[in-house]
């Protein structure tokens, strides 16, 4: 971290700054220019606070040097993490594959959907019981009645299964869940990511729609800091100005990350750009870049499905990505 | 709304379309070209849900005309809506200011602060309880204590207290509190909305910082659904490219949202910058071009504040700012 | 200048690095820690090309702390710049605006827009003689006849004339054009910014339309090392993920580079919401936050406008707005 | 295109508006609802200036519904433009990858770039003679000899050359250059566009840093609209919040940009990121995806490269990119 003081400052003012922060266990190494005064300081410095000292009347600006997240952090943990469920394990150099309905709509639906996507090589199913929708108007889900079906289905067809959690009130629903996905809109839902810390479940954190990377790792930290080191990242798609895309997918996330933290990052190109025929291009250019996992949405009459429908693949579109992406695998980019 | 369908579209499918659609209770009037088919939908429109619409395999694309909120809707509601709390009224004209500290650290910060705005004009007093901090190594809030603490205040000063609401779980220690925040990263915890609207408190509902001003009004909409129709909508910065300033105050919002909806909208200038010295000016910007009411950080020593020490505000900077606002609210827009 | 090496770097290379930075004239100031080593920069950094240190193969990271403009920098010329041009000024406190038609049509339309926004209080006259049109099939101007038109107006009426440059061929066909205007999207055309940084007229220079403040001191600071002073900048909307306006005004702008030069700012609230009935509102606001002036968009029939019919104001309601300007003036910010 | 009436429109405007659309070429087709009345125009839609419609007092909103590019609108042509250079084929389904140092620096230099680039399967040379930077203190090529020394080594190595234009006075010097870039902060320099719109040399180019999809392709049909049909368009990145990278790659484009146009897309990985280490896996990406040519920045000596050092490759690397990319083709996206 350095702290850069505004020009000319008072010396007694410095060596009182320069103490306080030697008693927060940092070394401080002063730079003195004719004008400029800059500190280095050295030491951890993940749990300073930053706006604390920017808001001294001496200082004119402070910047970080190191990374604000240390469980997160590759720097501290060279290795891969690898999060393993049933068949599938994110971070060991494969690419699984999670996919399912948007929404669980019936039984039927769920069961047909399940079983041909395992067929195609799916190791995981999802499919959404509490829906954030953006009108209160549209449908929400079938709540505790869509989680008791992903429940059967999970029985019948041995997919283990990821669904998204809203709310803490939903929390006691999820006991047989195998993942918990927490939503783009609820990545920096700071209580939620807290106590998901304290579960035993692997958790599928989506990258916030205007959130930057940092940001997507502090959140993971929350829920590390708790003790739950099993965080799968997903990128789905910012915000930016385009609008011939609903988002637009940040596929240099994925080997940013790579770098920046040693858990896996999967990717979601139904829900980035929100129309079907992109996501089989997006799907093979994500795992050519080095993504441990993908998450794509199959339903089996996307025409009539009760959300998302524009962006669902039909189950038969579906084989033919996930045949696609295992051809391609193998050419992928490794760090 | 308007559908336009795909090129030479099978008659037959059109006319099962149209009775679909006029079973939802609209009309339906066909644009035939002899390449292009449209159909303009007259009615409600604002209760369809249009993805279900645009995945139809003979849709090309559907565009609204008519809004998706109606609560919210200036349209369906001509007359402002004006919520009263205590002495401070949003919506009737005037311009109201929040002020307070970011967060609640003591009994003695926290009345001398609600003590010094008081006599500077502020109705409100604003002060966190609960933080959501981007880094679970920051400061959390007081929590209860903190709530505690700003109904002691409230009592001694007189002042009504609006603190945020992070989680539904914490909902029952706001039964006195007089405004429920909800902060702008849980403007779409559609649950947290939902319950609101179940409360008789205002609700302050502010801008997500990659929200649009239609997904604003759709939140808005959530809590209006549930019966309350006390919602006040406050500008706080979105994010943009720019790294000069912290966020991007969006002033256009002011009277944009103006005609789009009949909902009080204040501006929250000390958030959006970050920056103490563009308080002030942003301040007097606000109200120049119509907002509601102002909420405003401050704190009796910004540079030991715990949270957000940087946009505060001195108590004698307060004052300075509240009589620049009154001076020039004679003449500020009016629509 | 702050650089930052990677972790245990080799002692002779950083002598070597060391030697290098001091024959660039500036002084070195090591903080070394056990793992981080830092290298603080004092002396005139702004010619220093950041990539370059950066690229070099022990360096992790270089971080800036002055900044890269000199000629635009505040710090470096304290007292504003004012720009005179017959009875307007720029930068000195007072609020002159700029008034006129998108683009010159013919010589009844021009003069009669003329004599309106004159008698209102306008002080220059704005109109396009070339139109950067998005589309290549949209009307694209009068070229020399509308310079001509603009001329005539000019000696008519006395209004000094304000009027885009596109491209440098154009440039001999300026002769008597009182200021140049350069557009958002020219705003990094360098070679443009270059030449009229060799002419003696001022020069108001848009931002572009995805630029930083910094960008935008830079594109000036191309003009001043050119020799021409006279700078005027202009906030014009940034463009964002918010669709409800055309782009976002960034008011915060206007006191950000108050701080960053000693240039004077201008907003143009015309084209960046780009609906008529919010220039009013975002004008008034822009005087309250300390613009230096207005450009404000007028037409004698704005339904019958060539281009940007949809933002123009009717001289009735330019009137109405110069007076509003006027009245809420004294009470607007002041540094 | 559909024009959305104002309420309760008066019929003899309607009936006037009516007459003039028709005299445009248009069938108009209106839907009569109680309140809103819409008009749906069917026929040549593309030379209709929308803003003109929009401004007439009884319109309340139009949306276009047909694109307002012809030229360059796979609707009107469905095969894809092949444009050859030399070896290099940008269209037919190959992959040509374009090399070469940012900027061209000295014989030396150009010369060992040229050679390793080729035996690795590069088969266009590029090197910028004219830069773009930011600053007026940075490097700004060697102009004229610089393109001298592009055609030497384009004599020695038959490598074709691709350079940057940046102003129309530079032109004379491009005879012999096989292709003429036009780069991001030139996207929407009309007359640059418009100019080269005459030649008859194929010309790359460059999406602008904040430029949708649709304003990448009329400036395309600002040049096809001169008779120059050989345009390859150019992804290289966008501006978004995120900071970790220079700029955000959207691959999305590369299948999107398929369904609207019929010109070839290639990608640029090198400025996107601003990071050699990403180069490799977005050139993986951007080849899985489907895109039609590459753009790699390679210099014999990056940490000494007169600009954008960080995110060239040595050849050594280079060699490494261009064996993964021609590894990973036979199993990338075919629409």
């Amino acid at each position: 971290m350095v702290v850069i003081l505004k020009e000319n400052p008072d010396s007694g003012r410095i060596s009182d700054l320069t103490a306080w922060l030697e008693s927060l266990g940092l070394e401080v190494h002063p730079t003195v220019g004719k004008v400029q005064t800059i500190l280095g300081l050295v030491g951890d410095t993940s749990k300073v606070d930053i706006e604390l000292i920017r808001a001294l009347d001496i200082v004119q600006d402070v910047k970080r040097i190191s990374q604000p997240y240390k469980e997160a952090n590759r720097a501290f943990h060279p290795d891969n993490t690898v999060v393993t469920i049933g068949d599938a394990s994110f971070g060991d150099g494969s690419c699984p594959i999670i996919a399912g309905p948007c929404s669980v709509e019936s039984r039927e639906q769920l069961l047909e959907v399940a079983l041909r996507v395992k067929a195609a090589g799916a190791t995981l199913l999802r499919g959404g019981a509490f829906k954030p929708r953006t009108s209160p108007y549209a449908f929400q889900g079938l709540h505790a009645d869509g989680i008791k079906l992903l429940l059967e289905v999970k029985k019948e067809t041995g997919l283990p299964i990821v669904t998204e959690l809203m709310d803490l009130s939903q929390l006691d629903l999820f006991d047989e869940v195998d993942v918990i996905q927490i939503g783009a809109r609820n990545m920096q839902n700071f209580e939620l990511l807290r106590q998901v810390g304290h579960t035993d479940k692997p958790i599928l954190l989506k990258r916030g729609l205007a959130n930057t990377l940092q940001e997507l790792l502090m959140s993971a930290e929350y829920i590390m800091a708790g003790g739950n080191h099993r965080v799968i990242l997903c990128e789905r798609g910012i915000r930016t100005f385009e609008t011939a895309t609903r988002n637009t997918l940040d596929l240099s996330a994925i080997p940013m990350l790579h770098e920046m933290t040693h858990l896996p990052v999967i990717v979601d190109p139904s829900h980035a750009s929100g129309i079907a025929r992109l996501v089989k291009p997006m799907a093979l250019a994500a795992t050519a870049c080095g993504a441990d996992g993908l998450m794509i949405e199959v339903h089996n009459d996307p025409a009539h499905a009760k959300c998302d429908g524009p962006q669902s693949l039909t189950p038969g579109a579906f084989e033919d990505l996930a045949e696609a992406v295992r051809r391609i695998k193998p050419f992928a980019y490794k760090a």
